[in-house]
């Protein structure tokens, strides 16, 4: 998508060959500034501090991750070490590991002289898929709001509700959630996008915002609070969000406080869809509540808060009293009851074991395991 | 309730016997500084800029208003003029009305040599009535806790879940959410507060964790986010919030979010009540989603957050991108279905026009009319 009027991916490899950019997110909105990073030690870190982040994203810059190592050592034990590093930066992201296992899978028959090269196209490939992945998402949702504007009489805009940044900026190009938005933005529908603020970490005001703004889509920042009253108004037509991790029954594990949306949307008669790319369905689980994991994260993250001075200095302030303790939790799990449908690559199906199995059917044995 | 060991209340005369002491919540919780107010237009911006906020604060303020008004001029016009600059300071607030109708009423029909006095008079009983009321709520919601600790098998500790902060800050004393919570620490039961930050003005995170902290009650501040997680995981034992209008069926508007835990706590059967001083019911109002009037605030409350930095000082930062626009609204309305009691000064109802009958017999018609 654009920034400052030209178009641009979230990952790339810069022009000596070999080392990979980013976009460090931790700076936006404030200031657009870019990264360059050259060892297995450097991405990780970029992922843990949450310079780049999305599970897509994360996936691709792991697989960048493995091609640093290998350049330093293409042994087996390097190999396996850079997946082990890689793997322990966000356990909750599903698509971390597929792609961390797609590279293994494609070095590990290789002799150690031909992994470099190999790894290098691989990530390429996985990039490249990420962003067909994604602008299938958006073609497949893009009916979805078509047909609310048609719903509505076509009269005024088209609201929709999203949570946290599942936009171009959690993956390689387009975004998940964010995907028919930009569609439906092209082909003329006025949409315009709340944009949930996502405490503690404020994906929601920092990012989403800001890609919206830089591709010119209309929008508007809310607190985390406002989305149910707003559905009790009618002011939200549809809500779309990403997920980190959906089950073989359509729970989805999203940014925290997504669960309490999809219970607003219920109670409002509101569609609830999730978009996602096939590699972050976890066809092992099916009670999300139950079974996923959830990240817990420093407190900082909730008690100390990023932004930028009247001076243009960005700063950090404590917003709590001294000696109140605070707890967070990164995500939380969306019951497939509360989700009107599933968007994938491969189509729009229910929150449901049957509905995944109808789009993914050479995975119709696969939960049985 | 106390503040560094010593007990007080959040409004007073100083000791000139004029002028009215209060907390400038404002720079709370980084700063204990108390503000001396002599004027009407002092007692308006006080209550217009939240350094005193709270439905039962606010009314009490507005009363002491009313004195000062009186001190300059006690004419029948000077009495309506003050009346209705201090309605206008925050329109949502139903006791605000009824505090200057008590005055209106009460002052009235006296000379305007006696008005001063009496004025000063009444406003102390206003203040001392809040505290009845509130520990009266204290007391019939206490037994609710005692309950779901033995519930619980006295095991760990008892998680109450609250947002924004309806605690003794919010009223002259022992607050009304936070007066049961109060009592049954100091009956020994081991309870410990989930405190909502409560974006955009972080009440939670800023004022209820401050009292909290002072009083010497357990709590970890939480996003706003992340109760439904906590719900989900049966970390949360029951919630109380407070209120600042209750319709004659049971609806309740309370600050923003609430709605949000309201139906995270029903969707996992954690009792939620409901916490609310009688003056706060509008019985002329039956479906508060439809008829409750919500104020929409200044934008700059969302995108703008102050905090303290490590040198000390206070400071505004601002976390939005510079042209993303915020939208801000300060209340939304909990209905009647998902609230499983009222706590009132009179006893516990169903929140329903038949609990609230109950408990009020009086007002049995005023609902008709």
């Amino acid at each position: 998508m654009k920034v400052h009027g030209q178009p641009m991916r979230t990952i790339w490899i810069e022009p000596d060959g070999s080392s990979v950019g980013i976009i460090d997110q931790l700076r936006l909105p404030h200031v657009f500034v870019t990264a360059r990073l050259t060892t297995l030690e450097e991405v990780a870190h970029a992922i843990r501090s949450m310079q780049i982040r999305g599970a897509p994203l994360i996936g691709a810059a792991a697989a960048y991750g493995v091609c640093l190592a290998l350049r330093k050592d293409a042994s087996d034990g390097a190999l396996e070490q850079a997946c082990e590093v890689l793997m322990a930066t966000r356990p909750t992201a599903v698509n971390l590991r597929w792609a961390l296992e797609e590279m293994r899978r494609t070095l590990r028959p290789l002799p150690p002289s031909e992994r470099v090269a190999a790894a290098y196209q691989r990530a390429a490939a996985l990039c490249d898929e990420d962003v067909a992945i994604n602008h299938g998402i958006g073609t497949h949702g893009l009916p979805l709001l078509q047909a609310a504007w048609e719903r509505k009489g076509k009269q005024g805009r088209l609201n929709v509700l999203t949570h946290c940044n599942a936009g171009w900026l959690a993956t390689v190009d387009w975004g998940t959630a964010l995907a028919p938005i930009y569609l439906a933005h092209e082909a003329g529908i006025p949409v315009h996008v709340w944009v949930d603020e996502t405490r503690p970490r404020n994906q929601g005001a920092s990012l989403t915002a800001w890609e919206l703004g830089q591709h010119g889509v209309p929008h508007t920042v809310i607190a985390d609070n406002l989305g149910g009253h707003l559905m009790q108004h009618a002011e939200v037509d549809l809500c779309i969000v990403g997920t980190d991790r959906t089950t073989a029954r359509g729970d989805v594990a999203n940014k925290i406080g997504t669960y309490l949306k999809a219970l607003a949307a219920k109670d409002n008669d509101v569609p609830f869809y999730v978009a996602l790319p096939s590699p972050t369905i976890d066809w092992t689980l099916e009670d999300g509540v139950r079974d996923i994991p959830i990240e817990q994260r420093d407190g900082a993250e909730l008690t100390d808060i990023s932004g930028r001075l009247p001076s243009g200095d960005v700063v950090t302030v404590r917003v709590t009293p001294p000696g109140s303790p605070a707890a967070n939790y990164g995500f939380d799990v969306t019951p497939a009851r509360l989700v009107t449908a599933l968007i994938t690559e491969r189509g729009v199906c229910a929150a449901s074991p049957e509905g995944l199995r109808s789009l993914f059917p050479e995975r119709a044995r696969g939960t049985e395991t």
